[in-house]
């Protein structure tokens, strides 16, 4: 089957975790935004009053269906193509980790965009600067000591075991976004999660990763995704 | 099969999603941690350092299983309850829109809680007014609308059509909570989504829901779960 992804051109945004997954399976798949009049395809797509039209990107052609939610996409893919356990439990709980990645994302966003995102971030620094260490003081130490237990705990080499997972691929683009946002504080705070950071060299050897990551394909992080690199913010 | 929830005793909070399931669906279970001892053995299992330990409740245990993240329990009971179509494209749309109100009720809490989580609303009620307005002008109406659309489009009286899914359980406490929360503004927006509003009423006369709402199982609103009234965000 061939995919088409629909995403912001620009950004790896909420795309990545689709993209690594595709990329790590050797999916065949177009990322139609980024083509010549990708962004209006997608913009029908969403304006749909018939059938699913997804809330927002990103959002995956398979065949007929379409199907939206990054988390849900995974779901998806991850049964297709050994990325997943097949029985049910186990797709639960990897399903499960794959939500509790996408609740840190959201609060990764809110670092800069506390109020909102429907205002600047220039519009809202002072009260970025105060999520942020909130963000590092509280919730960075509970997700990532969370996923370090994990891997202790099941002495493999990913987060489930001896097999990677959709959430692996997850659990590394998390690392890299906290490493570009965040340089000063993410190199202060590996030293607590040594696993997690063996786990992101792991993904980044994986042969189709290697060469994803060298390609035009990733698109390099800016100030407009998720993860943003603001001075004030990484003190 | 007999369930254990867990969550939270004293609040409706992103457990109240899955009670509305098990109740609308006769389903038999305990709500374990309103029972003596109950939040010590909820803790104790989110310490577990082996198996599958949920990251936050609520969480349900099934028989050997333990599912985390209230949309994944909802995917887990929808398939066995008639809470959700049972062929894949249904349940992945079903679980797709119940993922868009996970995203929503997220923005509903950081309403209130704009500086994180971790911080009273008393520090943070200038920003907390500011990302209300926000809130209201641009993410309800956003939300709000593409459900209305669907009900709308659906030409159903539920969202996805003539049956009734876990997602118009959501639906149904998404607008119960605004309209506890913030009954002055949402009293002026209910004329934007009238469907979604006979929606409500719908499923608020289901009978196992109307005897679930007159009972001392549905606990009341307050301002410790996701919907809080604060008159200073509700002018």
């Amino acid at each position: 089957m061939r995919y088409q992804l629909y995403y912001w051109p620009m950004i790896q945004g909420r795309g990545e975790y689709v993209r690594l997954a595709l990329e790590d399976a050797s999916a065949n798949y177009t990322d139609v935004a980024r083509g010549e009049g990708g962004s209006d395809a997608m913009m029908n797509m969403m304006e749909a009053n018939k059938g699913t039209p997804p809330f927002a990107p990103p959002f995956l052609k398979a065949g007929k269906l379409v199907i939206g939610q990054t988390a849900n996409i995974l779901l998806y893919l991850g049964a297709r193509h050994r990325l997943a356990p097949k029985a049910e439990p186990g797709r639960l709980w990897v399903h499960q980790l794959q939500l509790t990645i996408a609740d840190f994302v959201l609060e990764v966003h809110d670092t800069h965009h506390p109020l909102g995102p429907s205002l600047y971030y220039e519009e809202q620094k002072a009260p970025a600067k105060k999520r942020t260490e909130e963000f590092w003081d509280s919730r960075v130490p509970k997700y990532l000591g969370y996923f370090e237990d994990l891997v202790a705990a099941n002495g493999g080499a990913y987060v489930t075991g001896r097999r990677a997972t959709y959430v692996d691929l997850s659990l590394f683009q998390i690392v890299e976004g906290l490493r570009y946002a965040f340089p000063k504080r993410m190199q202060a705070f590996e030293p607590e999660t040594p696993r997690l950071v063996e786990l992101r060299d792991r993904v980044a050897e994986r042969p189709n990763i290697k060469a994803y990551l060298a390609s035009e394909r990733r698109i390099p992080f800016n100030e407009e995704g998720i993860f943003r690199r603001y001075k004030a913010l990484d003190v």
